[in-house]
């Protein structure tokens, strides 16, 4: 196990998520990022599990008027096995605000990922709260 | 490696640490269940990150009167070696609100742990949201 290429290749990895994401087109290629059981708990909303309710959560996200949604990964931790990662990131979620002029709230984020059986990396667990407000 | 008695052990180290940051005196103790490089992201405030910053922390939290902190944590997922690790949990902070009456604020988390050399469980990465508001 190459650890140090195998984290290149999950940063790479989780930079064509972002990619993907921020062009908000790809919904199913979006969605295999995800571990089939992927929990994802957007602050102050319910957790969302698995792929037939994460589908609506991209879906509705991506059906708001000027939804932009971007993120950049700065590390990633390994287990020494190679099997099991998080990442550390910071993301921006762009929304029309109640005057109607877009928002863009800024958060960081902890990824955990699986390396499955295939040998690809997938996202389990994605948790994020809000940046300190803007002195 | 057994990893079933692994996550077990695990649980209840966390265990533990809930319950003596819930009795809320023992600020070394506390401190001890940490990585000497964790970072920890309260919601809309900067990252505490390493052992000095996490002591004013804990001091600061535990110095508000009426200050409580409780978690359990309900699901712990191990790489197949046994080295790292992340817990889910739920958790409730008490304070007292505008009216000096005590809030309590419920969200979920994240933890992430690392076995360090020495054979101990400590947590890296704690990351934490709010819960949905009450209907």
């Amino acid at each position: 196990m190459d650890l140090d290429s195998e984290r290149r290749r999950l940063l790479a990895r989780d930079a064509r998520w972002a990619a993907l994401s921020s062009q908000g087109q790809d919904v199913e290629g979006i969605l295999a990022f995800w571990t089939d059981d992927a929990q994802v708990y957007p602050p102050g909303m319910p957790p969302v599990s698995g792929k037939p309710a994460l589908r609506r959560y991209v879906e509705g996200a991506l059906a708001i008027p000027g939804f932009h949604m971007t993120w950049t990964s700065s590390e990633a931790h390994l287990s020494p096995d190679g099997r099991l990662a998080y990442l550390l990131s910071t993301n921006g979620v762009t929304m029309p605000g109640p005057d109607g002029k877009p928002v863009t709230t800024r958060g960081r984020a902890v990824t955990v990922w699986r390396r499955e059986p295939d040998g690809e990396w997938r996202c389990a667990i994605d948790m994020w709260n809000d940046e300190p407000a803007e002195p």
